[in-house]
């Protein structure tokens, strides 16, 4: 028999070039594949097991707070996209044109939806009429293209995956109520399940969605110092129903226009789950979203009672984890490496002598801890396990992105912590869009966000040292 | 207060107008609605979720005989497309053409999938190299794009959402194995979700998938005679594998050919679902897909204690079954109205002497039997009736049917019998396209499926009068 070659998978190291760490990530764990489709990725089998994790908690998350699930069309008519005067000269440089149907030309070119706000608006002016068809809260899994120059697996790629709520409310307090619910569902799907602690604030005037009133926003840091844009949550007011007459009857008789919210949340959050807990011997995978939890490798396999063993202690475990087992020929070695690159949280080996001793040895991703567990205690132990990886891992990657945070009060100190340490840095802003994009100039980093939890830095802009207005979160970012 | 309008919704009557009665349902139910993107349809909330619970079953099902959830890209290059001959010549007249990105126009056309064969092909030959890298097994839901000149919503829309499996095998017997596996898988959510009993069956190479080996099928029939190719499942042999040099190292070291299959199922199934079981009230929905199972609608609830009772019990029931309640203010006709319009299986009725009486009314929307209930035996009874719906409407199908089958051992009878009784017709067939081509010219009926079930109907072909080789159904189709 031919044996399929054995070799060890070894990625570039993070500190040497973090983008060829990634790069090599998302190709070793099996996450993606390139194909000759420019911009576009393959999702594979482990990447996309992954994404179907986080959806469905996403999901059930979206469905608890009220909100439908619906699904509108992939092409929106170019007189369509131009109905708010902001939302198509954002979108318009990148989106893919469709202008042929068969082998006619069409009358009117069509535009792969690069976000569905508009055909929201058409279907809401059709359906709501009086105040008793408030709130509508929709939501949509769909894909969305545009047409970015420079792409990267999950991080910036032609067409992506994502949710995208639409929602009609009466008041404009109530869509402002509704775009912070949403934020906050973004942030603990982030914080809980994917152990990524992240920033709550708002985003400046230059930074907010095109057509938006206001944008909020969830940002992250990832482990070479650039933040991450991980999901929005925009107030629209009621520009998009002016635009579309999307208008009910209130209770008094009086016509209103609606004030609405959208919010979108993509397959991007899985280049942050990489670059915030991934390590030089591959993927971190927090147990919550983790595909497989605890995958087994028996020792000795041969030898008699071992794969027995081995898929019993599966069969039991499967009840409460969910776990694999690698029985295949390959060497314990490459198993070891091979699950540890695709960053099982718990791998457990199995020996003959291990089942002598009525014990297993559990390695842990996070910490590469070994321990000794008596088989009595074996599923309490992996579930308590796995709770202390999962928190362990937010809690490493908050302390980093402390460790990654500084202040400044003048333009010298941003730049020089901004070089010596890359990470955010805290500053307070005058609110010029010309302060903005001279610190953007001199130093690359762009406003991250107004947070919620405002400090006080100093008094003054540390850009022109005019009266400052707020404190914003600085830093590169992707 | 303003009320808002209150009106009895009503369709049109299915042997008065059954295309007209069709529309009126889809809208009517909520389920779709239009928009301006020309041959889409918007899938509302009740549509969508009932797209979800089909969805769900079937990608259960799909995990549970071994495959796995991928993701491919939305856009196919032109050349990538023009790989395999027959293949870009069955689809080509039938795609929408991207030829911009922002501003430029592409060096290469790119194609709006279709379907996905030849992005899986280039993908299998980048990870296919051993005979130890099979079978794969792959999956994707997706949506995908066909420029149809005439649409109607669920049944051939320009946009449709599907899952599309797409599998690689060292032989030609295990590929063969596997395009009858997931026939079967379809048959049974079909017949065992959806209680819409299928014909299983081969098509003619005139009816077959473009690059296909052969294509497997099943059909069902719709209450106005016609039929509905429910789902296909094709042998694509090793056509696509030598057209993109898909190989494997076989035990021996020998470079061999892979053999492939591909398979799908799509939200054309929603349409068959109306038209199997829906009648001149509306909608029908089989217990086990429906969103709502039981819908509880309180009498008198202005009544002390009435809707403190109802809360109670749907709170009860939410353990067994989907229940939902209307509290809302709109009158009890309208509701009886509107939940059998949405087609919910089963009413209930609960108001201040049913409560005395310890008891609800059930009624049931397959019948229309009316059923007093005691509460002590509510659960069990529900779930029972839930159960007994399921298997009536799939009986009631079958029925029809068989009603509406007939056989033929001559033309004149054929067309004597498509005429008098719309439906299938079982006829001998030679084998030869010129006969399908003229039974089609002549009665608008085409071959449905050669069944794996076959009878011998007569002797001859029922349109040459030569030898017959299959006995084949027929009927006009949608």
């Amino acid at each position: 028999m031919k044996e399929s070659k054995e070799f060890v998978k070894s990625v570039t190291a993070m500190d040497e070039d973090f983008a060829q760490w990634y790069t090599d990530i998302v190709t070793k764990a099996d996450l993606v594949d390139y194909s000759s489709v420019r911009g576009s990725m393959i999702i594979r089998p482990y990447g996309f097991a992954l994404w179907e994790n986080i959806k469905q908690a996403l999901d059930q998350r979206i469905k608890e707070t009220g909100h439908e699930n619906v699904y509108m069309p992939l092409f929106i008519p170019e007189s369509l996209l131009q109905k708010e005067k902001d939302h198509i000269e954002g979108f318009a440089p990148e989106v893919a044109w469709v202008t042929h149907g068969g082998s006619e030309e069409l009358a009117e070119r069509l535009v792969v939806r690069p976000t569905s706000e508009v055909l929201f608006c058409e279907h809401y002016k059709n359906i709501i009429h009086s105040y008793r068809d408030l709130p509508k809260l929709y939501n949509q899994w769909a894909n969305v293209v545009r047409w970015e120059k420079t792409t990267r697996p999950f991080l910036r790629t032609l067409e992506f995956l994502w949710q995208e709520g639409h929602t009609a409310h009466a008041t404009d307090e109530d869509a402002h109520e509704e775009t912070k619910r949403m934020l906050e569902v973004y942030a603990s799907v982030c914080e809980e399940l994917l152990a990524i602690p992240v920033l709550r604030g708002q985003k400046t005037e230059k930074e907010k969605f095109a057509g938006a009133k206001f944008t909020y926003t969830i940002e992250s840091l990832m482990h070479d110092g650039k933040a991450l844009q991980t999901a929005t949550s925009h107030h629209l007011g009621d520009g998009f129903a002016k635009a579309f007459g999307i208008q009910y009857l209130d209770k008094d008789g009086n016509l209103q226009y609606v004030h609405q919210t959208s919010w979108g949340f993509t397959t991007r959050v899985i280049g942050a789950l990489i670059m915030v807990h991934g390590d030089d011997r591959g993927l971190v995978i927090p147990p919550k979203v983790a595909p497989t939890q605890v995958m087994i490798v028996p020792i000795a396999q041969h030898k008699e009672g071992v794969l027995d063993f081995a898929y019993d202690l599966k069969e039991k475990l499967s009840a409460v984890v969910r776990v694999g087992i690698d029985a295949s020929d390959k060497k314990p070695g490459w198993k070891f490496n091979e699950y540890e690159m695709k960053g099982i949280p718990l791998r457990l080996e199995v020996g003959p002598k291990d089942i002598e001793n009525n014990q297993v040895v559990l390695v842990r991703r996070d910490t590469g801890e070994k321990l000794f567990v008596s088989i009595d205690q074996i599923e309490d132990r992996i579930v308590a396990l796995l709770d202390e990886i999962q928190k362990n891992l937010f809690n490493k990657a908050k302390a980093s992105r402390e460790e990654k945070t500084a202040t400044a009060a003048t333009f010298d100190e941003f730049k020089k912590n901004l070089s010596g340490n890359p990470g955010f840095i805290k500053a307070m802003w005058c609110g010029d869009r010309a302060c903005e994009d001279q610190i953007k100039e001199e130093t690359g980093a762009t406003s991250r966000c107004i947070p919620f939890e405002q400090e006080s830095v100093s008094e003054q802009c540390v850009c022109c040292g005019k009266e400052a207005k707020h404190m914003v979160y600085w830093a590169k970012s992707y």
